[in-house]
C-alpha cells in the first residue's frame, strides 16, 4: 500500500541485470590503457559470439538510432534508392534517416499493427533491381510486431542490395542467422535484450557491405565504420569510448553467454505467450497480427484510455510499462519481454493489470490472467503426475 | 523459464533500498572529519526521530546479537535475577546471553507458535521483587509471532526492573511507544525494516537504565554503551564504523521519515493481512496463534516438506524465502513483510507458492490464492463504484 517500488519493465531501458549495474563503478580506467584494451576486444568477441556471426562487430557510443544512420551513412551514396519496410514508428524513423541523407526511398508500408509480408519485398527487389539496400525492423518495438528477416534476408541476398536490419529489439528475442540470411548490417543496443543502461549501439557488419562501402559516398565522420574497424583489430575505439557502460556490458555479455542466446530468446518467447495468454483470458485483445517476443500490445479495452492504464501501473504500484506511441497513443499499452524479465514479473504485471481494469469499471475475475499464465507455466515446467486441478 | 531474478525475501536481510545501495559508493570518507561527525550526528537523530523517543540512541558496528549483549552487559550485574520471555529461537538467543553472562533467569516459555501472556509476566514480576530486567521480542522472527509489548512495559515501568525488548524486527513492523509505555533497552538492526545490508545495530537507552548501569558490574569493553554515548555527543564512534553502512542508513531514515515510520508499520500490517488471507485460500494453516507483521510463518501440508518450498522458491523461480528454524524446520516456511516489500511482492510470491504446491502434489486452484491477496487490496484501494466481478 505504501511501499510501492519502482520497477522499469518497459521495452527500453530495459530491466538492469544486478552484476552488470555493480560492474559500472570500475570505471576509473583510462581508455588508452592496456586494461581497456583488453575489455574492448573482450566485448567486441563476445558480442560477435553472443550474435553468432563472423561478421565484423562494432560498438559505437551513439543510442540505436544513431546505429542506423550509421548504416546508412557508411554504405550508400546520394540519390540511392533504397526499399523501406515500414510498420510502425521504428519503420517511419528509417524514412526520416533516408529523407535526411538524400536517399530515394521506396516505401512498403504494413498498418500499424500488421507486418510487411516477405513476398511483397521479393516483389519489388524484382520489380527494382537499381535497389541497394532494403531497410526493415526484426521487431517493431511500437507495435510488437516482428517481420519474417529470415526470407526477406535469403531474397535480398540473391541481389546486389544490402540487407539493413534494425534489430534492436529483435536481438536476443528472435532468431537472427546473420550469415546464413545474409544480415549485412544488424544494428543493436544496449538498453534492450542485453539488459544495461542505453548508451552504447553496436552493428555487425558483412563483407558485401564494406565492399558497397568503398564506393559509397555520404559523408561521414564521427560515424564512420572504417575508422572504427581499424581501431577496433587494436582493442581501441575510434573516439571516446562508454566505459562505464561497457564494463557493464562485458558483465551482461558473460551472463549472457552462459544463459546461451537461445535460452534469452526462449525466455522472452515464453513470457511473450504467457503473457498473451493471460491478457486474452482477461478478454483483452491483441494489437499486433504478427507478434513478436520481444514486446506484447494490447489494446485498452473501449472506451478505457491507455493511458490510464500505464499512468496506474505507475501511480498504484511502481510499475513503469509503456503507451502506445504517435497515433497508437491511448489505444494500446505495451509490456515488454525482452532481456532480463522472468516469469514472476509476468505474474505481478498480470495481477496488478487485473487491479487496474477493476478499478476503471472493467469486469474482471480477480486471478484469472494469473492463472492463465501460471498454466502456461505448469504446462512446461510441472513434471507429468503433478496434481493439478 | 531460463531467466530467474533472485529477490531477496527474507525477514532479514530484507529487499534492499536502492538509493540506499548507491550511497555506499561514498564510504571514501574518513571517520575522524566533519563529513563523517555530520552525517554520524544525523544518524543518530534520525533513528531518534523514526523510533519516536527522546531517550538516547546509539549505533554498534554489530549485528542485532551484538546489541542484546550489550543491552545486558551494561547494565546488569553478576547474578542479578532477569525474567525471560521465550517464545522461539530468539527468545532462545536470550537465555544462551544470560547464561553466558552470569545472569540468573527465570524463564516463561510459550509454545513455538505461541507468545508469553502479559499476565503472566504481571505475575511473575509480583512473584519476584528482586527483578532486575524483563528481556522480551516484540516481534519474534523464527514463529511469526509478537508479543504485547504496551501492556508488559506498563507493567515493568511500575517496578525497578527495566524493560528489555528486542524490537530486531519489530521497529517499523508493529508500534512501539518506547517512552510512554517504559521501554529501557529497546534493540534494531539495519537488516530489518530499515531496508539495508547488515551490519550495525541500534539501541535507545532510557534515563532509567543509565541509572542502573551505574551500578551494574558486568565487564564491558567493546560494547561499553556510555564510551559509545561520550562520543556520539561529538558525532564520532567509540571504535572504527561501518561508513558504507552508516551512508546507506542515512539513506534509509530519509526514505523512512518521508514515507512515515506509521505508514511503514501499517504497510507490512497490510501485507501481512493480504499474505494470511491468500495462504488460507489456499487452504494451508498459519502457524502463529499470535501473528504479527513482521513474518508470516506458514505450516507446510501435511506430508510436505516445508524445506522442499523453500528450496523451490530458489530454484523455479530465483525468490529468496526462509524455512523454519530448530525444531520447525521442515514444518513451516516463513514470507516476510517487514521494511522494503510490496503488495507486489506478495502477488509474485502467492502466484509462486501456487504453482510449487502444486508441483508437489497438493491440489490448487491457479489464481486462488492472488485474488485472496488481490480482494485485500481492492477493499482499501480501489473506489467504490468499482465493477468487481
Amino acid at each position: 500500500m505504501y511501499i510501492k517500488k519502482q520497477r522499469l519493465l518497459t521495452p527500453g531501458p530495459t530491466p538492469l541485470l544486478p552484476q552488470a549495474m555493480h560492474a559500472m563503478m570500475g570505471a576509473d580506467i583510462h581508455h588508452r590503457t592496456a586494461d581497456f584494451r583488453k575489455l574492448y576486444k573482450q566485448v567486441l568477441a563476445d558480442l560477435q559470439f553472443v550474435m553468432g556471426t563472423k561478421n565484423d562487430v562494432l560498438v559505437l557510443v551513439a543510442s540505436g538510432s544513431g546505429a542506423l544512420e550509421a548504416a546508412a551513412a557508411n554504405f550508400l551514396s546520394p540519390g540511392d534508392h533504397v526499399l523501406i519496410c515500414s510498420a510502425g514508428k521504428f519503420g517511419e524513423r528509417f524514412i526520416e534517416i533516408a529523407k535526411a541523407w538524400g536517399l530515394k526511398a521506396t516505401v512498403l508500408t504494413a498498418e500499424y499493427g500488421g507486418a510487411v509480408a516477405p513476398e511483397v519485398v521479393e516483389r519489388a527487389l524484382a520489380e527494382h533491381p537499381d535497389l541497394k539496400a532494403v531497410m526493415v525492423q526484426a521487431s517493431e518495438t511500437s507495435t510488437g510486431s516482428m517481420h519474417d528477416i529470415r526470407r526477406m534476408g535469403l531474397a535480398v541476398k540473391q541481389t546486389k542490395a544490402l540487407m539493413i536490419v534494425d534489430a534492436i529489439t529483435g536481438l536476443g528475442t528472435m532468431p537472427l542467422e546473420i550469415d546464413e540470411w545474409g544480415l549485412d548490417v544488424v544494428a543493436g543496443g544496449s538498453q534492450k535484450a542485453f539488459m544495461i543502461p542505453p548508451g552504447v549501439a553496436f552493428l555487425s557488419i558483412s563483407p558485401k557491405a564494406w565492399e558497397a562501402g568503398r564506393s559509397a559516398q555520404l559523408p561521414r565522420f564521427y560515424f564512420d565504420l572504417r575508422k572504427e574497424l581499424k581501431n577496433a583489430v587494436n582493442g581501441e575505439s575510434a573516439w571516446t569510448p562508454s566505459i562505464a557502460i561497457l564494463l557493464a556490458l562485458a558483465e551482461a555479455l558473460i551472463y549472457v553467454k552462459e544463459l546461451g542466446m537461445d535460452k534469452l530468446i526462449a525466455n522472452a518467447e515464453f513470457l511473450a505467450q504467457a503473457t498473451r495468454k493471460a491478457v486474452t483470458a482477461l478478454g483483452l485483445e491483441l494489437f499486433s497480427s504478427s507478434p513478436g517476443n520481444s514486446v506484447t500490445a494490447i489494446k485498452a479495452p473501449p472506451g478505457m484510455d491507455s493511458g490510464v492504464i500505464v499512468k496506474e501501473f505507475r501511480t498504484r504500484f511502481g510499475s513503469i510499462i509503456t503507451n502506445g506511441q504517435g497515433s497508437m497513443q491511448g489505444q494500446i499499452f505495451r509490456i515488454a519481454h525482452l532481456g532480463y524479465f522472468d516469469i514472476s514479473d509476468c505474474f505481478m504485471l498480470i495481477a496488478q493489470l487485473e487491479l487496474i481494469l477493476a478499478a476503471n469499471g472493467y469486469p474482471v475475475q480477480f486471478g484469472r490472467g494469473v492463472a492463465a499464465a501460471q498454466e502456461a507455466y505448469a504446462a512446461v515446467a510441472i513434471a507429468p503426475g503433478a496434481v493439478l486441478v
